[in-house]
């Protein structure tokens, strides 16, 4: 399954890198179907996915952001974020990514994952039970410590208070913009932990954002829960939202929550 | 100059390659000579620009963040930070850079600007009066949309609670952890705005870390103001220190200041 799932990433990505874009990276991406600047370079992301699973006959379900759920007659379902971050790409700010899960029933029973960063190619994967890789190298977390820390925070105009606290915890904090990639620096031990706490339903995660980057950070030794400490699962649908807490060190659970 | 600032970003780019780094593209720093483990870093990429400028002869003094101001018996002197965002360098967050400026007296009589994304190579050139550039193509700032806007704030522990009214007037917040390459993200477009408001002296911005990407912004249409609302500049030393306001859509600083 991994050879598939790189397969599909080179895939978005040599088309990624096809588009047409201005100086500054900014893609003329044009109002898509839902309205949003956005949608429409996801839905161009998602169809060259389709496309190519139907051409090298991956028989998995889809599950992605644009299209919704897609019964393709397989045990098992794609959960497909095409672009994650995509405001990021659409404005040439270096950092997003595609991430795709293989999951049955629920997000927690997912055992191949992959995100791949489409603007400098590193691909993190991981399968439950097997650790977690970045570019083929085993990844772990790393430590929190108070005064050498870094935490990825949600943040902007649905922010919940409660982040001011949290924020405070760590000697830096950053606001990225993917949440993937988001968890995946965690993953590698380059922040201690990924903190949204959002009051707009329509703005927190979804199983399609989060479901490759969950089970890289658990094999690389960490956890996600949601805000009321409880391991976090989501179903296989768009429609499940939900705000989060991922770390590295147990410690950072008892502090935050 | 543009010739030889870019053969200096081309040799710290080639030392910054060179050096160990482990799976997740951290560099093993241990503490420098100021006690920070980020310093030592600098060090080594300073004092690769300064070997560099004697084997050119590129005659300019310099001020650089560690070493200071270094009299060359230049007419000018270079304002250097070799590594802007180190601590996302040595953490393996691909956003830092190097950032150079050439000035006389202070930082507005600037006249060549260039930073580089060390990471990417992608390359921050102005000259006073003639543009601003990324990879040899002219750009420039965007108009401010309150819905479809993206505001790079400073953000932590030190922040300033005026802060919390900034976001809450853009659509999307980043904090990215490099003030240089950030304030380009404005001079580009992919941003409308770049906001400082620490209420920690020692952690404020210093001339070497916003000397550059100041012309660039403003070469490229937009501009850098103080929190009282003039127009930024410093003095050539590291002790000065100022929160800022840096748009590329003067209705910003009306919005804000």
């Amino acid at each position: 399954m991994k050879a598939e799932l790189n397969d599909i990433a080179d895939e978005v990505m040599r088309k990624y890198r096809g588009l047409p874009k201005d100086y500054a990276g900014h893609i003329p991406v044009g109002k898509g179907a839902s309205g949003s600047d956005t949608s429409k370079i996801d839905k161009f992301a998602e169809d060259a996915v389709l496309a190519f699973m139907d051409e090298q006959g991956i028989g998995l379900n889809v599950l992605s952001e644009e299209i919704g759920f897609v019964d393709r007659g397989g045990k098992k379902t794609l959960v497909l974020d095409p672009i994650d971050g995509t405001v990021n790409c659409t404005r040439g700010i270096p950092f997003f990514s595609i991430s795709m899960a293989v999951c049955s029933k629920t997000m927690a029973d997912c055992d191949h994952a992959l995100v791949r960063n489409l603007f400098s190619g590193d691909t993190y994967y991981a399968r439950r039970g097997g650790g977690a890789e970045l570019n083929g190298h085993r990844i772990a977390v790393s430590k929190f410590n108070r005064d050498d820390s870094l935490f990825l925070m949600f943040d902007g105009r649905d922010v919940a208070p409660e982040s001011e606290k949290v924020k405070a915890m760590a000697s830096r904090v950053r606001t990225m913009g993917c949440a993937s990639l988001e968890m995946c620096l965690v993953a590698q031990g380059s922040a201690q932990a990924h903190y949204m706490n959002c009051t707009k339903r329509s703005r927190m995660i979804r199983i399609v954002d989060i479901a490759a980057s969950c089970l890289i950070l658990r094999e690389a030794g960490g956890e996600v829960v949601d805000l009321t400490g409880n391991k976090l699962d989501m179903e296989l649908s768009l429609d499940d939202r939900k705000n989060f807490l991922a770390y590295g060190d147990p410690k950072i659970k008892e502090l935050v929550l």
